[in-house]
């Protein structure tokens, strides 16, 4: 992936140290590699920038792994013979970064993507060392192409689920690509217009300096862990509630 | 609005200070002051805990007022005759936290909510002084009530909105009331079990303090204005486009 | 309108006779007349369908009204002092077709499609003779325009909907146009593509045509007034519930 | 499944023959058979009332089987070693009745929900003799469980792909149940409420009700192929468009 100019020139100039960073894509298309991922030129651009800053990043096609479905860490205890998602789960517990990928189909995000985002949520009970949930301190984004029509659906529901497992959400946090309505051309096809397309290119640019901005300011300074600790809520000594009075 | 004894123990022993800060309630009930509103209910739960830490908050009921549809920053310039959404306007870019607050009807959140945002997208284009969107420094967060069912779905849509205008979302900046499937008692009726549940109460607390902390967090370092302004990308001289060259 | 050869042929050729059967388009952009609606262009594509078929249509845009917020058939006995739904919602109840159309404002419909939804389920505790819920025997469709992205989703809440309060939704009851990602022309802007969209229009054609054929035959069998009447599932002496044995 | 003492007099004194109709159930729960699944407690009821009126049904629980990710119809073609789901497409294919039993997860259907519908999709191409898609002339409905949220937002989902697809959705076919907010015991855990909640069990009965009304209404008129058929779309002549004068 070659960035335009000015994204190169942003790179160069940074005054920002972002080297002790890391970042996960999950690309859940439905296409095993070596098959061309049309989703995976979109995050080639973001990983490009974020690698030009330092970042150590990888790219995690969930497809080419045996995944197993279900809510549980490792669904190997529960009678499923392979499970290759928890080494996954690792990378993006060790990540500070986690941006999904998804294609559009019918107007929603993949079942690669439902599967990925049900597995995060398999371990949501789990806590870091302060009783906060274990996402606490990490950044998500949303990166989304199709041929026709549902960006903005699939990445609702994607930043969702990625902010209410704990994960912080930095301002314009989306990006994605379609065609015109209707069946057409994918994004790395040729003459789509997809790596021409000024808005897309924009707001992914935006997307990734935002993740960036956003990862440092949490590794520097962490969530605060007060107010939002569970283990603090689920020890309190006294379980009344709070009271409307004016009912 | 009486808190719990463990929510007036967070005040009390927080070692934060939070007294500069602002924060805007936008209770998108469909029912006119001075009817009572069961989202208001749980919107008093949040808004006690700021008050608290001695943030600034107001409750603006949008149906109480005369809001032209629209999504130009003041509608009388576009044949109008009334528009009370300017001054409404003019107070959520001078806080720093805005909460959305909506009732759910057939599973979506409500139209002043969805009114309510078009309103707020009607400002999209103006830039502060770095040439950043104008939201961007401002904190996000959602509270649904409803009878039956949806908090999530109405969550889904106005956090998404939120972030894709320029507000930054915490983890967790969602919280919610529903009673069982079918119809039954709203939040403040007698019976209804909305006060009480505990699930609900967490979250909202949680919702409040990160939303606390992560404003404090954006008062005092801001988003970097690099790789985000938009004057800059429209600015720049070389337009061309990145190139995925495995294409 | 002048539709295409096509869309001509099948009108001229066809051997149906639909001339009982009348339709209620509710145009629910965000403009009042006579503001240009590209919405209503769209709309105007299947209403002259549908009228060259000898159907009644009529087109509302509700906010050319001053419809209440609430969700009570008259909100003027809830304090509002201008109610102008009512009327309009015997006209819909007088229709066999029922199509709303609306732009996408944030990958949503916008808040008068929310608003005309809200007034819609007003009426829904509304019975006819059988004890069937008012709306059964209606037939429901969705039309939506934007110059970005969502026509999926603004479709899926409005169809929803519809078959919720009792509407029936024939095959492929939606139809949209939207321009490439990001902002550009719309729908009846000079050189959009919408209106040379061949996708665009066979849908909003296929649409129509299901959309008569399905309300036609209502029109003839009308639902069957069996096992899905509230008056007799309320009345029902033994209210015991079903068990699921094996639990 | 004993349902109960209305549901059985329904079936009992029912004037209608349903014998000749069949349906599939595809239960998209998470988990593996024979584990116990709260998804399918909920489809027996609606099972139980078809196969009360005669009506051939199959409950089909897709992660029992090897399905391939991909939108072709047989996903081996594609290089995918095993795909158990051409098999399943047939049955569908030969069923009048197509209901989708979904868990909620983060408020969404499952990834097994997602996967199923995008196969259903790989087929979305192919035409009955009439010229119209193959889906056509069959109806769809929808069943929903989840012990939080999110009954509603899965339907919209789940519904508007079987309408997009070809399948005819009667009034009111999606049923649902979920507990209070925040987790709890699932449908079929003791004391959840699931099985005696009078919403629910009316809401399946009615949906049950209008799916063989519709089914049988279909088998007997089909949907006439007359403005809907693909292969005169795209053979017609002449290839002009429609044109909306008034720009």
């Amino acid at each position: 992936m070659k960035l335009n100019t000015f994204q190169q020139q942003l790179n160069q100039d940074s005054p920002y140290d972002f080297s002790g960073l890391s970042a996960i894509f999950l690309n859940c298309t439905l296409k095993k590699s070596p098959e061309q991922s049309h989703t995976e030129g979109l995050i080639r651009m973001s990983q490009a920038i974020m690698e030009a800053n330092g970042i150590r990043t990888e790219i995690i096609r969930p497809v080419d792994h045996r995944i197993a479905f279900g809510v549980y860490p490792d669904m190997t205890t529960k009678g499923w013979e392979v499970d290759d998602w928890p080494p996954i789960q690792k990378k993006i517990m060790e990540a500070d970064i986690l941006v999904l990928g998804t294609p559009i189909w019918l107007g929603e995000k993949s079942s690669v993507a439902s599967l990925a985002i049900e597995r995060l949520y398999g371990f949501s009970g789990e806590l870091n060392k302060e009783g906060q949930y274990a996402y606490y301190g990490k950044v998500g984004g949303c990166l989304v192409t199709g041929n026709e029509d549902g960006v903005k659906h699939c990445a609702m529901s994607v930043l969702y689920a990625l902010q209410h497992l704990g994960y912080s959400i930095p301002p314009q946090a989306d990006a994605g690509w379609i065609g015109e309505a209707g069946p057409g051309p994918s994004y790395l096809d040729k003459g789509s217009g997809g790596p021409e397309n000024d808005f897309t290119n924009r707001n992914t640019t935006f997307m990734t300096w935002n993740l960036m901005h956003q990862a440092q300011l949490l590794k520097t300074n962490g969530i605060p862990a007060y107010g939002n600790q569970r283990t603090a809520w689920d020890d309190r000594k006294s379980k009344d509630h709070p009271n409307p009075e004016y009912r």
